[in-house]
């Protein structure tokens, strides 16, 4: 596995395809599934690592975040990565900078509405990864639907030369979505952050039996997180991220939640006959957890 | 040469470096000067061709913009471009664009403060270019020095590996800054058009001979705009387009003015030392005139 430190040299060492894999860096096995997939489809697998200070809302989050090159850089390696990009903050803001890509109607609601200025960020950084890059095919988790639905919409609108890749979301032994952030859940606060993806399981379970009110779908999800603080749980259009009333084309249910201190998010992938992607369950610790007491 | 309709076409009719030419059409000899540069500079030279809706801030300008592509495609064949891009509004814009690219600071005086949503309109559609064409250089008018620094900063803000190549103004011979809009200013104003660039100029001679004060060189243009509706005069620092107190870094004295219903814009490169760059005059008649009357 190379490393390379600037865009000019990451593509110089380009061959072929290239699948790109962006992270913020502390792996878990959700960024492992998307390296597996991008080598599949790829000549090389190229992944990239930079803690993005544009997309934190919340300065305690960013200072929060966990930074630990020499283990991702490793499970990189692991995982067939051929090339680490591995930015600067100077490499990538050379100068403050004053451009921003603002994605309209799509970034409004849910995350949106919850964390102002996270998804310009987002955007704005995924299109300097995909512009300055050129990767031929991108890779992103399901679990960040209404980032997905983003990131797919400014590739269209900026002629960006890319396919963008959706990957299932991989989930810990309990259900609980995979997040770098799991490991500052609280023990005494598990069992709870379990119930997340349990509702959304009812609810898909519901569709599966032919219920197509967005409502109903979302109140069977509400009802396993009776005491827990939530932000939202929503049934949405998957290609613009607006609520909907019925399940009559491809969505998604998604939740935010803050439990013990830390901000998750899940969500199920429906489709208008009722089936789902409601992701692939570890069946073994995560290695989030290792050399965590 | 040969014409691409889609961006894909366009990418793998490439070979070895190329040089962008980003047109709306209806040439004059300014794109032709961009065109024999680009030339020198690349393998290939790719032109492209589309009247940008996002960009207009007045339907009006946007119905009456001159669209002449067998004209175009000719002048640009013998002027040695290899590649033209002439996409559709469907190419271009396949679904409603909700994506902007927002360059702050750049972009709220002068041009920006005249034409609401101009600048990112212009901005979203130079990304497109670039990102979609993937050329190595680009090459832009030093005319429109505003719209030229924010490119300049977007391309590093969004890491866009291009090189932004700034051409000097070409001038019909009575000095007025060519551009498709020449056509339309009626006979009877064409002398209080190339006033405009008399103005600049005078300022330039002030400059050269010593003058540093912002507001002398803006008001030395001035003097020549007596009766003719001026927008705004201002002397702006290069790189950042904001107002100049002094002449002590690299500027332009900018002025937008409205002549027989025209708005025309014009400007003079200066450095602090006092040299200018003034534009090239035509020594014969525009090729815009070919054919009108």
């Amino acid at each position: 596995m190379k490393v390379a430190e600037t865009f000019a040299e990451c593509r110089s060492l380009t061959e072929g395809s290239i699948g790109l894999v962006p992270t913020l860096g502390y792996l878990h096995e959700g960024h492992l599934d998307l390296m597996s997939r991008a080598k599949v489809g790829n000549d090389q697998v190229m992944a990239s690592l930079f803690v993005n200070p544009l997309q934190f809302d919340e300065v305690a989050d960013f200072d929060a975040y966990p930074r630990q090159f020499e283990r991702d850089a490793r499970l990189m390696k692991q995982a067939g990565v051929d090339i680490l990009f591995a930015p600067s903050v100077e490499e990538m803001y050379p100068i403050e900078p004053v451009t921003r890509v603002v994605v309209g109607g799509l970034t409004e609601s849910m995350e949106g509405a919850h964390r102002p200025g996270h998804f310009a960020g987002v955007a704005t950084v995924v299109t300097k990864l995909l512009a300055g890059l050129q990767p031929d095919r991108a890779y992103f988790g399901k679990k960040d639907a209404q980032q997905l639905a983003m990131v797919i919409r400014l590739t269209v609108d900026l002629s960006l030369p890319v396919e963008i890749v959706p990957c299932s979301t991989i989930r810990e032994s309990d259900g609980l979505a995979l997040s770098s952030r799991n490991i500052r859940i609280p023990a005494g606060d598990r069992d709870r952050a379990a119930r997340v993806s349990k509702g959304l399981f009812a609810a898909a379970e519901l569709a599966a039996s032919g219920e197509r009110d967005g409502q109903v779908l979302e109140r069977a999800a509400l009802e396993y997180l009776i005491g827990i603080d939530v932000e939202y749980v929503a049934l949405a259009e998957r290609a613009t991220a607006q609520r909907l009333a019925t399940l009559d084309r491809p969505a998604f249910l998604a939740t935010a939640v803050r439990i013990g201190g830390v901000r998750l998010i899940d969500n199920v992938w429906l489709e208008p006959n009722g089936t789902s992607d409601r992701g692939t369950l570890l069946r073994s610790t995560s290695i989030l957890y290792e050399g965590v007491n």
